[in-house]
């Protein structure tokens, strides 16, 4: 009986493979599929208990460091739990920095003005300082031109890099884009000019002193500077004090360091395909945070997500026609090694990933897709937008998906990316903010929603587009 | 110079007001004012900086209250301040509830169980209790027709009513519509079946132990009986306990009580529309609160939007073609007598209302518009869809607009509400928990900038619509 409702729907043309597989609903349409995932997921938002587990248990997770270890074993026995299929680790080497117990900068006392504290934090990949720390009088830039033309007024001072993330901007995204290059190459850019150390404004749009870190980057041809960030309010402070003519001394003690490669991995687990194992549609997010939160949004949120969707099926008892599997990428913070590792694990040679899905932007309000692969592949993801606007996620662009699946879209795989409401997102990023108090249920199920969704029309329909007809 | 401007355009059929008014950039279409709006508000987001004001200095404001008092003198004075024109207060009396000091429920004792203190908080509107208490006990419900169906089993007892938001809906608002009936006539219900009390679970999806209070109502035929909200954990517990077969006996006390009327108002403040000054456009929030919290999202922040939206006329020197008015409804919470009164005030008998626009739902990022009027006037809209959609708010929907607005809607008046991301909303609603520190500043003025966009355009466009042409 079963098979011969195949057979009719094949032929019919309606051939979702969830009706073949244990769902007892076998007039499923795509439209029903999306409310049962809704209402599957809406019930219990079982992603945020599962995000309670991995920043209560595993904490922050910077690569290499005991918590990251932690939400490896914990990921792996996730998914064991939940029956997915193939569980396993996949190891790798990873970069080690550490933050080590002193971070602090003082502006001097001058005058009849005292001693100020400022809210800073070392920049991940920093070198530190040495004990008694660096001193010098601070030069105050806004880009790496006006540093230039400093010339060598920049010369045995540290480099305060103040321009701000631009708020006019609709899209946060876009304003951290025109702000963080500060924060990767200010110290190069520093260093080039002879500075002694460079003070970097966070990227945020809060107004408030939690100093936000992030990667930043050395060149071997250039001497290393050590590089901080600073709350926004202090780095007001600094430039209005540099704006009334003040001569602005710091002394800046940093005891971060980088420890030779510790051994990681990247978490994987799946349900396999009933009809292709072999084409793989990768979910997933990088389980590394930096160590200042609990990465709860950065992106503790993708990595449950992830987990999520392979449990929405699980709990739906719905078998994919094609491999669903959830990654939890390692070291997408400094290095993205876990990104690099997966395309060439041994386990690839025989599978062909068609597709990628990335969720990193946050935790919040899905809003839409952003789909990062040939025009036809996102013509066939743009005629599910009705679907998609049901979960309030019709928002189908064109655009970048993903750091951990970039090098899988390299290699020709379709990725897309999770758009999602982001006001609230660099307020809370790569700081001590970012904590699972910011994350609403509801908000980061819907997210897991909207993947398990599209990994279902992929896995059902596939990305392949025939060619129009000639009309 | 201008003049001729003015001509040219209205000959060709773009004829936007704001161009003729002071604007620099004489080549602005509709898409420009849009980004106007956008950078002007997102710059500064002022719209954060008044609810600040409003929190902080005049805190709860339920009607008659001393913090609506502050609130009414507060505002009036921030549009006096930007220079509005006509600012003024209209009188009208409301309603004086009371909370007062006591407010509590306890589990009494029972064999080894000990008692339990509950999370409780009066509704708004109840009687309070005689000093010592009511003591009785609780039978559980979760419709009014199992109530019924209970047949003389409730006499005597409190009547627990315990049926949850749908946590299954993407709205959340239709959540709250499936579930709100319990708080609003449970006590009429309770009454007819000869229970002694109401407790109505929080109409919240949080799973926390803070009570909810809002709107109750008695019926002049049946006795009155106290009402109380009991907090989701809470209510949980008791449910669990009467589950196990045990004799659940709750004391009741409550110090609430209905004051005679007070003199309050509904504050107004406008940019008189340069051509049409007689036909107005409300732009408006109620200044009325819970008493729980500040009353943050609900509604300070439609106030305070409203203000902005003017404030971001003025910052643009932008004169409207028609009136754009700023309107603090009182008393949207228990007994909306702002609503009912703005439209019989006396200086609306030579001015035509020809759209009202509200924002009530929280000051969260806004999705799009829901608008309640005549199918032309939707049209009308829909056109205008790309341009919302530029803000990130295009769903451009029919449906209910504002309580406050809803008497001008009923005299024929266009009635707009805006759509926001709402799956905190309900979180916070009524409770302790309304406060600012749940507001981003950015997308609470997003809120600000789609009204000013929708004002601008229904003030220089209209929204009538021209019958269409036989073709």
């Amino acid at each position: 009986m079963k098979r011969a409702i195949v057979v009719m729907m094949f032929l019919t043309g309606i051939h979702h493979a969830a009706l073949t597989a244990g769902m007892s609903d076998s007039l499923s349409t795509p439209g029903a599929v999306a409310r049962r995932f809704r209402e599957a997921g809406l019930r219990d938002c079982e992603a945020y208990d599962l995000l309670s587990q991995l920043t209560r248990n595993a904490g922050l997770r910077l690569s290499g460091s005991p918590g990251s270890e932690a939400a490896i074993r914990l990921t792996f026995s996730m998914m064991k739990k939940r029956g997915f299929d193939a569980v396993r680790v996949e190891s790798l080497m990873v970069p080690r920095w550490v933050r080590g117990p002193v971070e602090e900068a003082l502006i001097l006392k001058s005058g009849k003005r005292k001693a100020k504290s400022l809210a800073v934090c070392a920049l991940g990949g920093s070198i530190g300082t040495p004990k008694g720390g660096i001193t010098a009088a601070v030069v105050e830039v806004r880009s790496f031109d006006e540093l230039r033309a400093l010339g060598d007024r920049a010369k045995g001072k540290i480099v305060f890099f103040n321009r701000p993330m631009d708020p006019t901007l609709l899209n946060t995204f876009e304003a951290y884009g025109g702000a963080v290059d500060q924060r990767g190459s200010g110290a190069v850019e520093a260093a080039k000019a002879g500075a002694v150390a460079a003070l970097v404004r966070s990227v945020t749009l809060a107004r408030d002193n939690v100093p936000h870190t992030g990667a930043m980057h050395y060149d071997a041809a250039v001497p290393k500077a050590p590089a901080a960030a600073v709350g926004t309010l202090d780095a007001n402070l600094i430039s209005a004090l540099l704006r009334k003519g003040e001569n602005v001394v710091i002394r800046l003690r940093l005891s971060c360091e980088t420890l030779p490669d510790a051994p990681s991995g990247n978490v994987l687990g799946q349900i396999t395909g009933w009809e292709k194992p072999d084409e793989v549609i990768v979910v997933g997010g990088h389980l590394d945070s930096w160590d200042k939160g609990t990465g709860a949004h950065d992106d503790g949120s993708g990595c449950m997500q992830a987990i999520e969707v392979l449990n929405l099926f699980k709990k739906l008892n719905m078998r994919p026609r094609r491999t669903i599997r959830a990654v939890m990428f390692m070291n997408e913070e400094n290095g993205n090694r876990g990104g690099k590792a997966y395309p060439k694990a041994p386990g690839r040679a025989h599978e062909r990933q068609i597709a990628a899905i990335e969720s990193d932007a946050g935790g919040f309000a899905p809003r839409g897709l952003s789909v990062e692969a040939d025009s036809l592949v996102f013509e066939r993801v743009l005629r599910w937008r009705p679907l998609f606007a049901s979960l309030n996620a019709g928002d189908i662009v064109r655009g970048g998906s993903g750091v951990d699946i970039d090098p899988l879209v390299k290699g020709g795989t379709a990725g897309i990316g999770v758009i999602v409401e982001n006001h609230r997102y660099f307020d809370y990023h790569h700081s001590a903010n970012d904590t699972i108090d910011k994350v609403n249920p509801r908000e980061l199920e819907m997210g897991a929603i909207v993947q398990a969704l599209l990994c279902y029309l992929i896995s059902e329909e596939g990305l392949a587009v025939e060619p129009a007809s000639g009309r």
